[in-house]
């Protein structure tokens, strides 16, 4: 590469939503915009989460992980990052840096974050990247121009057009515009989560007036968010202290979003009549508020705990009502109307997104793109943040819109490389992401294969002594009704193995036997359960 | 019970969306309404489905199995009622009754199933009951009145308030009101699948104009429905013939339901340009319409096949479209935007009910709620067919908008009985249902719980002969990092069993190294694998 060549391609996140990861490489450095994680789809048993292949990485160049924001999907794999590369340089706005703090403390990494602020730049060889401060659902979120002499590239992965917020400033629209006055070529990388919902985003102000008569209501009540949105849980302490109300939460990680908070200087704690859940006097105080996580259905959420009753001190009634401020994720839906079932049952009142503003999304409608485009006059224009179907919509979006904006349609593993003026396109290999499950340990998807079979099909386990003829003979997973058909089949390995295998080949013998209770197993269950035999 | 006594109590559907299975029960008969499946969720490992429970049936009086319609989770468990029950008389109308037959006869069961029409009537006891011919997302769906002199029953567990529906009669009002004239009492149980919908539910006619539009356009096209639905198969048909494309089908479950269709004098295949898959010369002609199943995003349906490029002579290109004529099962959602993501990768151009009118909901939304209400004008009211949460909105529904009418919230296990024009409630013990594996047999739900442990933690197997001191170390489902671990526990267990451990009791040696190995284990992984040691 040249002094003024930039290439830009994404190993995460484009095609796929969650582990985002995308790279700017010029000719020494790397600058790695964010590392996060994917939530496993429900099938993989279990596992903590994917993270993005890095075999692409340059070690040779210089490594900079700059991060947007604290979502998990940003940051939550910065350590795996960490352990592989350590002479990374780590730009991280507060929040963000406050959030991997603490996850490195917990593994006993020990590392120094950089944090940046808004008037803050880097350089990158001929390259510059300035932070622009936009609005999100996490305080703290930031997209980014990187740019040379002629030549301008907004990055902005998520975030919402919001000229209203609160407790911070609206989105930054004018350095974007001064950052791309005197380019030529203006490339935009935005944010595709929306673009199939016509209209506009309400702002995080909007939701104000609906959460306020919910308090003021005198009842028993419950709000379940997500944790990460500070500023939103501002509002809503802001809110219970205007109604009088006591407030307590639920839920370890509110407790640590609002620690880093606390120590990023967001909000304090003793501003607001906050009580541990265990100094509660009476928890079916009509004037208590409870602050909760889980909104989404999550197996150990605080949500599903007391909605399934089995929370200490706490049992729905009529008497309470239960606030979603939230919206189910794709994939979600199924868990989250159990909830709803649940609350029903109890006659505990429920109220929704569908019911009252009580929930702003994070990111841009097309009428939100429409105006931001508008303002800023990109040239050209890649949709990021998105599954596939997403960012093609995107695509065909703002071709219908801005007929002469220059448009590519890129996903993980695609890349462009600008060099003297022009944008070419290029492909790199691709490599699924990782499987970690446990401690931080990364489980091969053939694995993840064997445990699907076991748990389809069940397992049959047989220890066999080659010379006392002794057998062991035990299933896990199999139906009561298959017990029955145990005593034969020890007799038939007992037959196979000492008469009718006459062979000193034991692996032959155990490789018969083995096929031999499979095909059993089939006959009577219509499956074949795993079977491992051992002779010793 | 006395001669006019009637309890009505439903065992299945009632709290839940699938199998539907109601009681009426007189003196001395069991009128059992539908006995269907309940699709298993995603985490129950490949089951084929769940089953009602039947602890709660009197065998001491004449059961008779009334069908509504032939979908699944009101037909998909008859076999099983039957093996269990086989003196039970079975009332099902045409095409239910075929495609009953169908699954009678994969199992070489040999049963009669007597058809019933709308005109017939039947008698129970005091009691009498008479089919309601009401409209669907299938031919021949009924809702029925079960009625003495003074008292009226109208259930009606699924259907659409379709007063011009295509190839059959509209919505059958009339009978129902001149059943419902003398009674007294007049009782309504009906549909709350779509009760948060605001507005009417369009008629299956009004999908015509742009399934139209887009057969007429000329590029090779694939439509995804459930196959169940014989009349929009029948329109599409109609269709095809129109635009003269010639049609194929992909999918087992059509030719079955193709099959039944003809059985029932529905359609004759004979009336369409319809050509066997196989017998198709060029598959890439634009002129093609397939007609395939798998609209839920199926493991094994043939929607998932094409887009997964599976499926032998097809690829997708920019030269197809692709219609989605049905709406996403809550559940599904994830399943079917993955589909979605991979054929809007190939360009292929993708058609959803978000685009085009060319899906129509088989139930009632509030509107056609009221419309029906209106007009029946029951004394009291009973919501069915739904999860708790939208039986309790469909109360709140009735309630707001006709306050004159008695409600009652019921779920399953609970009944009514009706007694002297008095109508008291009663509940009897729940039993979850039944889940189904492999060839119609019953697994526990603590299987699945071991199955579950296994697929989450992984299995590690140990045989040690107690004689020879061989030892053999398996490992399932663990990753490939802890392969090198296994050494160091085969030497554990050696040392364990036959030095440390000098007991002669070989329980307690197993024991103390099966709980060695899975604390080794946890302290590597992070979690502990299910191990099972066997001593031979």
């Amino acid at each position: 590469m040249n002094k003024s060549e930039l290439k830009i391609y994404p190993l995460g996140g484009v095609g796929e939503i969650g582990s985002n990861m995308t790279v700017f490489e010029t000719e020494n450095h790397l600058c790695i915009i964010d590392y996060g994680i994917l939530f496993p789809y429900d099938d993989f048993f279990d596992i903590n989460y994917l993270i993005p292949d890095t075999s692409n990485i340059n070690e040779e160049k210089e490594i900079t992980l700059f991060i947007t924001h604290g979502h998990e999907d940003h940051i939550g794999a910065v350590h795996h990052f960490l352990m592989e590369f350590p002479q990374t340089k780590v730009l991280a706005p507060r929040f963000a840096a406050k959030l991997i703090h603490k996850k490195l403390e917990q593994r006993k990494m020990s590392r120094k974050i950089l944090e940046y602020k808004e008037e803050d730049s880097f350089d990158f060889d001929q390259f510059s990247l300035h932070p622009i401060h936009v609005t999100h659902s996490i305080p703290h979120t930031f997209g980014l121009v990187f740019k040379s002499q002629d030549f301008a590239t907004l990055f902005i992965s998520d975030f919402k057009y919001d000229l209203n917020p609160i407790f911070e400033k609206p989105f930054n629209t004018q350095k974007i515009k001064d950052l791309f006055a005197n380019a030529k070529t203006k490339l935009a990388f935005l944010d595709s989560t929306n673009i199939l919902n016509p209209g506009k985003t309400i702002s995080e102000s909007e939701i104000t007036a609906d959460l306020s008569e919910i308090l003021a209501t005198k009842k028993r009540t419950f709000i379940t968010l997500f944790a990460s949105n500070v500023y939103r849980m501002k509002n809503i302490l802001e809110l219970a202290k205007k109604h009088n109300r006591k407030v307590t939460t639920i839920g370890r990680s509110i407790q640590s979003y609002l620690d880093a908070a606390e120590e990023a200087e967001l909000l304090k704690r003793e501003d607001y009549p906050l009580k541990d859940f265990d100094a509660i006097e009476n928890y079916n105080d009509p004037n208590l508020l409870y602050v909760i996580t889980g909104s989404q259905g999550e197996h150990l959420g605080a949500t599903r705990r007391i909605v399934n009753g089995d929370q200490k001190h706490i049992t729905l009634t009529e008497n309470d009502q239960f606030v979603f401020s939230s919206k189910p994720i794709p994939g979600n839906e199924k868990k989250i109307y159990k909830l709803y079932n649940q609350i029903a049952q109890t006659d505990c009142k429920l109220i929704t997104f569908k019911d009252k503003n009580i929930h702003a999304s994070g990111h841009p409608s097309q009428e939100d793109l429409k105006s931001l485009v508008s303002e800023i006059e990109p040239t050209h224009y890649i949709p990021i943040h998105g599954e596939t179907y997403f960012l093609k919509e995107h695509v065909k979006f703002i071709n219908t819109h801005f007929p002469q904006i220059e448009t590519f349609f890129l996903t993980n593993y695609d890349g462009i490389d600008i060099k003297d003026g022009k944008i070419n396109h290029f492909s790199l290999a691709s490599v699924d992401p990782h499987l970690i499950h446990g401690r931080d340990l990364i489980i091969e998807r053939e694995k993840i294969s064997e445990r699907r079979k076991m748990a389809c099909n069940g397992v049959v386990f047989v220890s066999i002594n080659h010379k006392t003829k002794n057998i062991a003979f035990e299933t896990k997973g199999l139906p009561i009704e298959a017990d029955s058909y145990k005593a034969r089949l020890v007799d038939l390995v007992e037959f196979q193995a000492f008469t009718e295998l006459k062979s000193r080949d034991y692996d032959y013998i155990v490789e018969q036997i083995r096929i031999k209770i499979r095909t059993s197993y089939n006959h009577f269950l219509g499956y074949k359960p795993i079977t491992i035999v051992q002779m010793v």
